[in-house]
């Protein structure tokens, strides 16, 4: 996978592309991170990338023509790559599309500042425009670094063991079970007896059920998408601790 | 306003934490940013953080004495603290999330790594546990520059213009107009001629027209929330460009 990242501040991606799970997966050859600093690509003599609104309006807008050589630049020494423009107006990421961009040989991520990006360089050069949350930020580049993140850990190869991103939060829309480590009373506190118990099947139906009632209380909205997605055997467990009426209440309330 | 920053990686943080808006606030006093290695307050010999789940199953857990100490450090050094979690199991992260961090004096964040941290510890010891979205990261260090980032440019005086954080997207529940800037012609195509009308009134219309049919398009669980929210004179345009139809449909469909 190649990442390529469009910014004007290079130097803030410094730390966090060394990562040690990054870091890994680049000394490995799983991934080729290169930045490229769009302020290069400015053609004016004092390499502006941004100008003032037309229409008028606070703040700056990033000028199409840096960026567009900028995009040009990485198309020609890599691959045509799929474009991603960072932006609060991009459509919502998630484990899903995670999944997606892995699937990409070649990720272009073009970090926006300032009041965003003249629409005409987006709609002809851009494919793709992600929103990492509703929150806005100085500028992408943190949501570029979260790409690259969340990316580069489910390629093949790149965590220790092969099933581990697969049993995390999100593959399923639920959140997850408490965890409990050493050692067994903290301050007072006990760890619940039935993980002590080594019997899988009662620690399985334990933590399914304290997922559920996690995602109840807290992301009613998740609960309402698994809604008919419970097995059968898991309906009646459900229904046997008092939760699937709930379940039923809460999706009813939050659509589907 | 206070960060204190509790991570087992903290040279991950450095170049973010130095990013231009960050760092001028810093200068200024308007923020005071400090990272705490966790493992510094290990008790073992070879410093352990993590240990493996009671119950079983795959990766480890952050432990519970560890990040204990670690946060009565801080909370020593400085004051009480809202204490926040990164994780995925949090509550999400919005706009009012920001604004609601932002009126607390200091901010103890925790980034959370591996399969999770011990609950005991997050019973006795989190007031608030916040995810950024619902995709994995490899941790919370990304998440916990994310609040910081969010918060720092809502502080007052930090951004240059008092204003310009309240109109961002977010402040309203619609994506952001289109923007355009100079040249006004960019590989043969004009921005839209109303932008150099100057007629103010009809370039508000104009963006807020945009700003609905983005968010329609892209975001209809948005648009339901703000459904009710519109004036009457907003409706009278929207009826008159076919949109109010729209909305009302998107929003029978989505939900509230």
């Amino acid at each position: 996978m190649i990442f390529d990242i469009l910014t004007i501040f290079p130097d803030l991606l410094d730390s966090p592309l060394n990562e040690a799970i990054i870091r890994r997966a680049k000394e490995a050859g799983q991934v080729h991170i290169a930045i490229t600093n769009i302020r290069d690509f400015a053609t004016d003599k004092h390499s502006m990338t941004d100008d003032r609104p037309f229409g008028g309006g606070e703040g700056m807008v990033m000028k199409p023509e840096p960026l567009k050589a900028a995009i040009d630049s990485v198309k020609v020494k890599n691959s045509s790559g799929h474009v991603v423009l960072l932006s609060p107006q991009g459509r919502q990421y998630n484990q899903k599309v995670v999944q997606e961009l892995s699937s990409k040989e070649h990720l272009i991520l073009i970090c926006g500042r300032y009041e965003g990006v003249d629409k005409r360089l987006i709609d002809a050069n851009v494919d793709d425009e992600i929103s990492i949350g509703d929150y806005i930020l100085t500028g992408g580049e943190l949501a570029a670094m979260i790409i690259v993140d969340s990316v580069t850990r489910v390629l093949p190869g790149v965590l220790g063991c092969s099933d581990s991103a697969e049993k995390d939060t999100f593959s399923r829309k639920l959140l997850k079970h408490p965890q409990y480590t050493r050692p067994r009373t903290f301050e007072g506190v006990e760890i619940p007896q039935v993980l002590l118990s080594g019997d899988h099947a009662r620690i399985e139906q334990y933590r399914f059920l304290e997922s559920v009632r996690r995602t109840l209380a807290r992301r009613p909205d998740l609960i309402a998408q698994e809604y008919g997605s419970f097995s059968k055997d898991e309906v009646k467990l459900l229904k046997k601790h008092q939760l699937f009426d709930q379940i039923r209440t809460t999706t009813l309330h939050t659509g589907p």
